[in-house]
């Protein structure tokens, strides 16, 4: 599969263009993406996946292939087939930066293109936004409840598929986790990797002390140690005169990890083993079924964890595995536009959100308003790519996770939560209020 | 990104695999995969993923710039990086039919390599099949429920990355959709290619039944119009008059499409407004936030909807986004293995699944054996690979698809709804029993 191929998209794009070819409609057309309203469960989004949106406008094309078959499906006009050729996308941008925290139909994208190019993109920029913004926020709820803690994403085999998993390690890594156990994740974007064995290791040896031996004279600087694949408190004991043995070779034992069991308990066990046993420099690093409410609960009960491999839960984000969310025309040909649809109604023309701050740099509410208005606050959305091409040099990974910081630590307290607390303020401008009410009155119904 | 790439895996695969480098360790190993337990809210799961797989197996290589990058990472010898310059798949591979219905404790996949291969292969073993079988099941309850109707799959937009959204057009129409709305997959498997306009298309007219008339005339043969972006009952009436006029043309209006609201009671209304306006051929097809089990409310309150397009529930599988599934190592070196870790022990040895069936074709209960017993009934895994290689030709989707449907019509009665049910009967046979027993004994603990 070729993941950056332009027909990673929905059939109707195709038949919506193939009309606007025949028609000969292409001017101006503005379209916005956001979230209609915030999951019951989650007190503010992270804007994530921008560079791979503007890393797929850059290079989105139509092959020779995928033109023949397009042609051959006896779906469109042979003319129509032929303008796809030279498609390329020529417009402009504007995007909230990725770690900038928003709300309710705040749009973190707004594109600005002819109707055709603006139209074709829209699946797959729905499909890269959606989920790294469901990844990031989750991985910085986490963060928020364990902030010294070490967060690794072990998540990439549960994952939805291959960019699932990748798309989860980059985004993780940019909410600030430490890093991740997919190797190529790591490759692709310089992320810290973390990962040491599988209770396979173990099996596969006659002797479980035998494993742990071998395995740290393989791994002397980075010796992390399995101990749930049997009995976790006898492995614990084992593990004393090893460390013992490796010492006297210049290893030291580093961790254990226990992946099974209640956590808390099995980890206070273990602490205590360790610690009588001399071997209080050891962390302890747990793993299996955890998420932001496990990390918080084990915290509260003071569970000697030092770390936590954080997995299937925050890859597939399963307390809230979609958003409702959507990229949707809000301007065409100078005219602002608006749905109505029952439950789906949008807010139309180009907009932006205005952000302001208390005195001691906290966020204090949002407006929502129309592009040239000017409220209090600062603007969020700024103009990142013009004429297909970005406006500034790509931001490395690590620049992108200390930016999203700062912009976490500026959270309302209650915000920073996991559970339900007052909706954040976004106030909706007298401009923009005025604009809905006037297409309203120029629209059928 | 490649998504071949053999780094789609975790770290600790290939600090594992350094450490058997160095103590010699690479004798025959057999994992299996499986999943421990079924969810509450399936009856059932449907094996799906295979031939993905078994792409991978045959295809699996470093890239010397892999090997660059892991070399110069400092975490593994020279000697063992030079050893994945010729890394290569050549285990044999038992399977589970796509399309076969499963449930705890049966592997589907059993693989039988070399230690290091078949450990490296872990990862992405899991990323494919956990996946597909998520999907592919959701797809199945929702055919069970509506046998007849034209189900497609509307949710790449907020699956999880481009590759969930391929695999969950290819796996949905492998377990009895219709088709999909993903042009890629259309190209990729020859799946039938579904849809129509967005609400953009509406929006981007200055009239609505203008839009709706372009539309038509630019796909005579394919017309479905969306009716919900401004007034549903309005968009319906309008649709009379115009339906006379592309009559005269020759164009017959195939359907409407509704988006939003109460869709049961949208629909009664449109069909009413249509049959009146003697547009009794005119499908209704429904679209937005469905699942299975909003399809089988429709269908309870004879709703007058044909046809379903399914999305984003389907596509993240919202009430199940993943399996409690692994791939565990059951023998090494000719000694079968077990892992007893508090609420995830397993299995030992290499493993079948015998199936029965009552006078009617029907399955009445698995026997879960070693290979090698002979207990009444069918064994369901077959010998897929070879020596690297796949046994037999690939087959194709709509192969696949069939024979899905001929083992979904053996599901017992009470397995096809949606409700919790008696679960399906799977015995452990006695020797495998003795074999755990035995495997207990050896170990420790």
């Amino acid at each position: 599969m070729n993941d950056q191929s332009v027909l990673i998209t929905d059939f109707y794009q195709l038949t919506m263009l193939q009309a606007y070819d025949d028609h000969s409609m292409n001017d101006t057309a503005v379209f916005e993406f956001f979230v209609r309203r915030l999951p019951d469960n989650r007190n503010f989004l992270l804007a994530a996946g921008l560079e791979q949106v503007l890393d797929y406008l850059e290079t989105v094309r139509f092959t020779p292939e995928e033109l023949d078959w397009l042609a051959k499906s006896g779906r469109f006009t042979p003319d129509f087939v032929a303008t796809l050729r030279d498609f390329r996308f020529s417009g402009e941008v504007w995007a909230m930066p990725e770690g900038t925290p928003f709300f309710a139909n705040e749009p973190i994208l707004r594109v600005v293109a002819p109707l055709r190019e603006a139209q074709l993109i829209e699946t797959r920029i729905i499909n890269l936004l959606q989920f790294q913004i469901l990844i990031a926020t989750k991985a910085a709820r986490t963060r928020l409840v364990a902030p010294e803690a070490l967060l690794v994403d072990f998540g990439l085999r549960r994952a939805h598929g291959a960019e699932a998993g990748m798309l989860s390690a980059r985004t993780s890594y940019l909410a600030g986790f430490n890093g991740t156990a997919n190797v190529l994740a790591g490759m692709q974007w310089d992320i810290p990797l973390f990962g040491t064995m599988a209770h396979s290791f173990i099996q596969a040896h006659e002797d479980e002390s035998e494993a742990f031996e071998n395995f740290s004279l393989s791994h002397p600087r980075a010796t992390t140690l399995l101990i749930d694949t049997y009995d976790i408190d006898a492995a614990a004991r084992a593990i004393i005169p090893l460390a013992g043995r490796l010492a006297a070779r210049n290893i030291r034992l580093q961790a254990v990890r226990i992946d099974s069991g209640d956590l808390g308990q099995n980890a206070a066990r273990v602490r205590a083993i360790l610690d009588d046993g001399g071997l209080k420099d050891v962390h302890i690093f747990a793993s299996g079924n955890l998420d932001e409410y496990a990390v918080r609960r084990l915290r509260a009960e003071r569970a000697p964890i030092d770390g936590f491999g954080i997995g299937t839960r925050m890859n597939t984000s399963d307390d809230c595995p979609y958003l409702e969310c959507a990229y949707k025309l809000q301007e065409y040909a100078g005219a602002a536009r608006r749905k109505r649809s029952e439950g789906k109604a949008s807010w139309p023309g180009r907009k932006q959100v205005y952000r302001r701050y208390d005195n001691d740099g906290r966020m204090c509410g949002d407006t929502l308003t129309l592009e040239g208005d000017a409220p209090a606050g600062t603007p969020l959305l700024e103009c990142v790519m013009r004429d297909g091409r970005r406006t500034a040099s790509q931001a490395t990974l690590a620049q992108l996770r200390t930016d999203a910081q700062v912009q976490l630590a500026r959270l309302p307290e209650n915000c920073r939560g996991l559970d339900a607390t007052t909706p954040y303020p976004v106030d909706i401008a007298p401009a923009l209020q005025a604009l809905a009410d006037s297409v309203d009155r120029r629209l059928p119904g």
